[in-house]
């Protein structure tokens, strides 16, 4: 998970193709904002690019532009492809964002999100070696390379031809290694090759692979990079492999995960987010979800059927089976949260416990307080959202409803079944309970009543 | 999962045998009625059967006679073969209840449920051929052909010889189509090659299979149609067997419904029923269960850890996570139903809430209603059932209890903790609440009690 | 599951060789006491060692030594190792625990603890065969034989030579029998070969398997037995391959419990433990987890998400979905437990019913009993547990608390919402609530001058 100091020589810059209608997707939503681990397949891309100390990037995109926008914030510089005129037009719309840049160009694509930094900086290293290419093309070499496109290279990576499928001779179709459509280039070179791609063909298209063919018919050399693993450069282009790149990802994590020291019982019942954090001897049983956000310390046990979300455990804390951590949820050192249970907002201390059917939110509560089963902060009165304090020590009895804004001292006891409007000081007790009312005899008389009425009911037609 | 109108031309009959003993199953249920997908297979295959508009259906069965006609009800006619003397005389127990019948008759067998109408319809087609075949047998080739019996054709399809896998001589165990043991058959050929059959075997039992060679014996062509899945024709004879149908099953279900624009976060972890009904830009997380019944709109989210059956969701509701929603629960536009949720008959209006460990039963919640932490619709004394009904936009504070039958007006407000047992008016306040009983110092004495209690209960041997 | 009765004839010990550091677990746990299934890995193999009828069991243990005694108990002696000199020096710091005892000794890993009983006593009878071998090695065949030492063995056996990876040609490398690690010998030969084994090698250690050749030098025969399933010799040295033994302990269990009987819907998300006894007929839905020490009578249902440890279910019973059984829980016949519901130390009589939000705690429900949604057993008062007592056929209102401790008659009723301290007779009515307070048009008001708020404080800069 770790994105290790990547950083080329050269300026750089990167063009992201999002243009693309993503109709198989069958979404409104645009295409590179489904989330992998929580998070939107762009940004992801984005930051591996982070890592290569990108100046520059632009999203050239189709549709959905308002989307992107809010999705990237001012991360990237956004240009407009309308309308949409091939790759290689695409790669043009990116030339006033990029006015002024000189340096290196890599051009990626939004649906191509897990590519690595140690690749991209590989294609860069490339770009630069002795014989000057004037493009480096990503090349892989699928299990089936289908109707890829080919690059035809040398032993040394140089390129003979880039062909696509339908165009290619039998022979040509023989070779594996597959044009991925990722490319480096200088931006001194870039737009200058880009201007002389023709439309000339069926889909009267401009194709950004036609740079390679053109830049070898003038005698620049170019060159292929081939990345030994083809899942990097797999497209995302329907849900099916939407979930593909999610369980690739959440297979590498797990491992990850075990290989730091946390035991995962059955592994394959985890997901974790894109930033979850784990320490060491960390217990996770079956079926867990980890939501954004979520830091876990040493000796953390998360019992089955939990969903963190936002949510920091310090050491030795327990949460779960079927605890619900929302964001803001904070267990310190001990603290344990058990079966339903959900937290939000709400800072459990040093080995407090909130064992069964409890909703704490907006809330703190002391090192030691014991919070009753199904004990209920009530923090809204449908406007404005109050806080409950609560005091070490203390001792909510089941059953109760704290209602916001409220105080519970220290040392303090809440008898069960009370809701308390009003503070408690420290080692009070608060109880809010009407008269036990006895009627002897009396569920007798309504058992009997009961009968005869369901009897009578049956009885009509 | 839409079966296609594939109505062949003649009248159609179809026999369906139930009648082994389901052993492996170890089960006092019938073989036939273990469920797939939330469905009994029997009902599965009569499905697809429906689909070829099937006018007669006679399913034979040996023991279990009242859960199958329980089962089935008036879809099917019963016929009982007792004794079982073989697949041959199973069939001919058919024969009471096709009495008047003319027309094709296709064999069928209740643990084989997922044979596909257009393969059925294949074999009809095969049986009104120019050669007229007598009998057509649905021939498959599995991964290994084990001691399945054989099936020697021709290159059009006429069967030269059916051969049990113990008689066949090792050229003919070498060839490996393979027998699944349907059939195509027209009526007036059936039961008089039936008549045919003999029980000269080492079982002493009459095989259905005979029907083939003594139709080809008496100069009469036979055929057979290959399937090329041969998981269609798999019989389920074991737990496990129902375990590996179960996951084919819904491995292709997923599939449909990503291919349909859902997003399943982790497709192998989402149970669907053989009815269930997805929108548009549906997102499942993790660990989803659905029962049957369930109908979901466009752009509707079910978090993890949800169980939902019986239960219709509007465009843009949210479940769970953790989130039970039973029969007749119906969130309209909107409405959210969050962790530890139960809902059971009952609807939850445009943009309703009721977000934490609530229990909803035989209610209407109005429009924007928020069901606070804890609230219990109290349904059910015992004997009889009652509704509550809450008006738009009403606010129920956490942890009350509503004692059906009651009504909240619109824009009520209920005050949290309060059990409410009389309707509250429109623009209401209700509250339900004792005293705030204060005892300074009480919970301080109550500590030091118990810690000497507890110290002298350690001090005893 | 069970262990076959193989008792060998001689006296035997057993040593368990536990010294290794585990570094790779990276935890403060003690490698063999990671669990599978539940329990600690080296208890699976005592429990294996157990079915042969050890006569004395001798754990060598590095660092660690007093996790191991904790969970060891007097079940075996332990030997401490320090420094570690390697395999042989372990087995014999061994020495003085086997004082006195004559008879075979095998020779085991706590790392390795699925080696099963079969298989150890095929090792033992070959120790006694015709020819005596001074040794017996335990020998695999892996799919990937990579750098395991070889087994260089005639055709019946006998070994010619042990040979390391490192120091093997290329011809004896290509034999694929490789070295477990696992032995036999008589105690009256394993010492004085020890005693013979040196430590000039590049790690300056006593290898253990140096025994064999230092055997056949003095012209004893030693001896391979193969085991024709490698899984049984795999080690575990990390939290990735713990996840792998636990994946092969829990697919071998599930596939048992199908073939007895059980119906498991998604058989990969049922997690069973090393104890759990399971009826026939029972149906266990997706995401199940059992803890230690569940049995499951005929009938059940388990539904999905559901989490079971220590609980009792009598024929007919029914959990889930979310039902959180632990330890104590006892369900009898046709007793339900819904969604949401925790049941500790608690034992519901036949057909009683909590189907909703409930924490039944140190209670005792009688026959017929129904428990109405969101009730709380409140069992603890800060110091100590009290119990819970509820007659047959009584009626529990929804949402109230049981104060214990109390006890409620047969027939009773309890009224939604109440709070009850103290006892309820048979066929009593007990009501703990407060009067309705009612205030017309106050939540009109309220709302009105909330919304004023809101927008002020919006329109605050």
């Amino acid at each position: 998970m770790t994105e290790t100091d990547v950083r080329p020589a050269a300026p750089l810059a990167v063009v992201i193709l999002a243009a693309g209608q993503g109709t198989r997707m069958k979404s409104d939503k645009h295409k590179v904002l489904h989330p992998i681990a929580g998070r939107p397949m762009l940004l992801h891309l984005m930051s591996s690019v982070d890592a290569l100390g990108a100046a520059r990037k632009v999203v050239v995109v189709g549709s959905g532009r308002n989307q992107l926008e809010a999705a990237v914030g001012g991360e990237a510089a956004l240009a407009v492809q309308d309308p949409q005129l091939g790759t290689g037009h695409a790669v043009q719309q990116a030339e006033a964002a990029l006015a002024g840049f000189e340096g290196d160009v890599l051009i990626l694509y939004g649906d191509v999100p897990f590519v690595r930094p140690e690749t991209l900086r590989a294609m860069l290293e490339r770009l630069h070696a002795a014989d000057e290419p004037a493009v480096v093309v990503l090349g892989f070499e699928p299990d089936d390379a289908l109707q890829y496109g080919r690059v035809l290279a040398h032993d040394d990576g140089r390129i003979a031809k880039m062909v696509e499928f339908k165009d290619a001779t039998d022979q040509e179709r023989a070779c594996t290694l597959c044009n991925s459509g990722l490319m480096a280039v200088r931006s001194d070179d870039l737009f200058p090759l880009l201007a002389r791609v023709g439309n000339g063909n069926a889909q009267g298209e401009y194709y950004l692979v036609d740079i390679v063919n053109i830049a070898n018919s003038e005698g620049r050399a170019c060159a292929v990079v081939t990345t030994d693993d083809p899942d990097e450069v797999a497209g995302i282009n329907s849900r099916a492999e939407l979930a593909e790149a999610e369980a690739r990802w959440q297979r590498r994590r797990r491992l990850g995960a075990m290989a730091e020291g946390a035991s995962l019982v059955a592994p394959e019942t985890v997901w974790f987010a894109w930033d979850t954090e784990l320490g060491r001897d960390v217990t996770i049983e079956p079926n867990v979800v980890f939501g954004p956000g979520v830091k876990i310390g040493d000796g953390v046990t998360i019992k089955a059927f939990s969903h963190l979300a936002g949510a920091t455990l310090a050491h030795g804390a327990e949460a779960g089976p079927f605890a619900r951590l929302r964001p803001g949820a904070v267990l310190e050192e001990g603290a344990k949260v058990g079966n339903f249970v959900e937290v939000k907002a709400a800072t459990l201390g040093k080995g407090a416990k909130a064992s069964h059917l409890t909703y704490l939110g907006d809330a703190e509560i002391g090192a030691g307080a014991n919070i009753g089963a199904g004990t209920i902060t009530c923090n809204y009165d449908g406007y404005f959202k109050y806080r409950t304090i609560i005091g070490e020590r203390a001792f909510i009895g089941s059953n109760s409803a704290l209602i916001a804004p409220v105080r519970i001292g220290a040392d303090a006891i809440v008898a069960a079944g009370s809701a308390v409007s009003r503070d408690v000081a420290d080692g009070e007790l608060r109880m809010v309970r009407a008269e036990q009312l006895v009627k002897p005899g009396w569920a007798d008389r309504f058992h009997d009543a009961m009968k005869k009425k369901k009897a009578e009911r049956k009885a009509q037609p």
